[in-house]
């Protein structure tokens, strides 16, 4: 299925044109951003009708099942899902984290629910930018709720909750390292804390942390949002209510705020930057033969004769005389 | 100090040059490329003469009294130790892990030790390739071992960890995601497992697990080195032989095998190839005038007038109907 054939499947709705829109932008196949640009135009880049919520946190904390849980309650309220979960397994351990999404899948049956995995290796930096375009993709076809599930709290792991209007940050009484992880950058992007399995021993004492940690920082922001510390078992359905109920309360503050509309036109000049440093660097790199240059000079590089410093500022010297084309 | 003077202090083995050296370079300061090219050459790129050993592992695990272990045993042989501590603080919990620190600096007084604690924020992608950078001036230095300490398990930590000869995972007991951790992408960069903290309760437990994960592994790739996992208590001094041992074993292998001379090359190419790339991006960048363009054009991006994707096009046929100097 070429371009053409994709956007006439969104058009009609069809979901396997979705995956397939999906996979092309997630492999930056040939062509992918034509179909992103005619997929999402007209529809204006910075619109904020879908809602999008990030669950991130680290492995095992039961952020599939939390997730399975919301899509059910969405549904419930007859309000279509979108789920992007980013896993970080890798070509030797694919499909390692199967196990936890298997539960989920069942939930595919339904037209109104739709899952998909991405694979975060080799993608580095360039993930952010590629969840963004895909929640734009879902937004696009018409879900209501986008999530946006993450494994990790590590830098990748933040930086692909920035494509979240409200980020979800789970934990389990059992994470000794929790407040660690706290303080690892999480907590500027915290907008709800969920203390899952909370029926475990130290869950309190852990609440406890977490609210004081919160309350400091609340000193030095008058009138912000105050991150509630939410209590969950997702295997029993504990919690949720008040979890989907503060997800709520936490939109009405953006929205009245004024912040949902700043936080998705910073989001939209992210990515106008990404593409277009992806575009120039792509354009650049091809033009300038880098690959060529690299592999005839590499020799000089390992053995000392050049630094890649040098080597780089030969390239772009070659690059402004006039080489490019 | 600028370029010139943090040379001079270089060549004399000046610990102040060699903090400011890496300042510039952690910041990309006007000149840091210039004083790498110079500090780094003569001296071969590729060449193998430092050790790098890399500690990664969620936070909590005791990595940082564990690397002070690693410092006392090569001091005690008369080895110089470089540390580079790569931590995910931010500019609001700046010095969070600061605690962890605290008694490492301790070691500071002997000038056979330097240790250097490098932000993850902000720098995203970039942050593997200064690890390498600062690697390659502890080593051109004279640091006979560079240890490499990150926080965390993401794919931020997995290409630090590409910056090492050999990769320590540190894990504890009481992670019971320790097995979901390990599949995500951990398992190929492992080649030493410390379970330490290992007087706690389900250490053996969990080091069963792991060997049966690394010899199901070890199955599909015959004579290759098999990851051992080592047990310690840090902060006792139990196993720190056992693991320096297994550090020679795997240095060992390293040389025999071949390895260490094509990793060091993989990396240079790496090294080189990103250099490049940040060169280009960032003179066709400036010379594109992108900032501006995209500040021009923000408001069509918003309002859904033109896509990202098309004003990316616009600049790049900009760019090559001669508008760049």
């Amino acid at each position: 299925m070429e371009g053409g054939a994709i956007l006439e499947g969104l058009a009609r709705r069809d979901p396997a044109a979705l995956a397939r829109a999906i996979s092309l932008v997630e492999n930056r196949r040939e062509g992918f951003e034509q179909v992103l640009a005619r997929a999402l135009v007209p529809r204006a880049a910075g619109a904020t009708a879908g809602r999008r919520t990030g669950l991130t946190g680290p492995p095992g904390a039961g952020k599939s099942t939390l997730t399975e849980r919301l899509i059910r309650h969405y549904r419930a309220h007859g309000e279509s899902v979108g789920v992007i979960a980013v896993d970080p397994t890798s070509a030797f351990t694919g499909g390692a984290l199967l196990g936890d999404r298997i539960r989920m899948e069942s939930s595919e049956v339904d037209s109104g629910v739709f899952i998909r995995s991405m694979a975060t290796r080799g993608s580095h930096g360039g993930l952010a930018v590629t969840t963004e375009e895909v929640a734009q993709l879902l937004e696009a076809f018409g879900f209501a709720q986008v999530l946006i599930e993450t494994v990790g709290v590590g830098q990748t792991e933040l930086d692909i909750a920035g494509a979240a209007d409200t980020t979800v940050v789970v934990l389990v009484p059992e994470s000794g390292d929790a407040i660690q992880t706290l303080k690892a950058g999480v907590m500027e992007i915290a907008d709800i804390y969920v203390l899952n399995k909370s029926d475990r021993p130290g869950a309190d004492k852990l609440r406890h942390e977490i609210e004081i940690m919160v309350s400091m920082r609340r000193g030095s922001r008058a009138g912000a949002w105050e991150p509630p510390v939410i209590k969950t078992v997702a295997t029993t359905g504990e919690g949720i209510g008040e979890l989907t109920g503060a997800l709520e309360g936490h939109r009405a503050y953006l929205e009245t705020s004024g912040m949902l509309v700043a936080r998705r036109k910073r989001r939209v000049e992210a990515l106008t930057r990404a593409v277009l440093t992806r575009a120039l660097e792509r354009w650049v790199w091809e033009a300038a033969r880098a690959d060529e240059i690299i592999a005839e000079r590499l020799d000089d590089v390992l053995e000392g004769r050049q630094s890649p410093y040098e080597l780089a500022q030969a390239v772009i010297e070659q690059v402004k005389s006039g080489a490019l084309e």
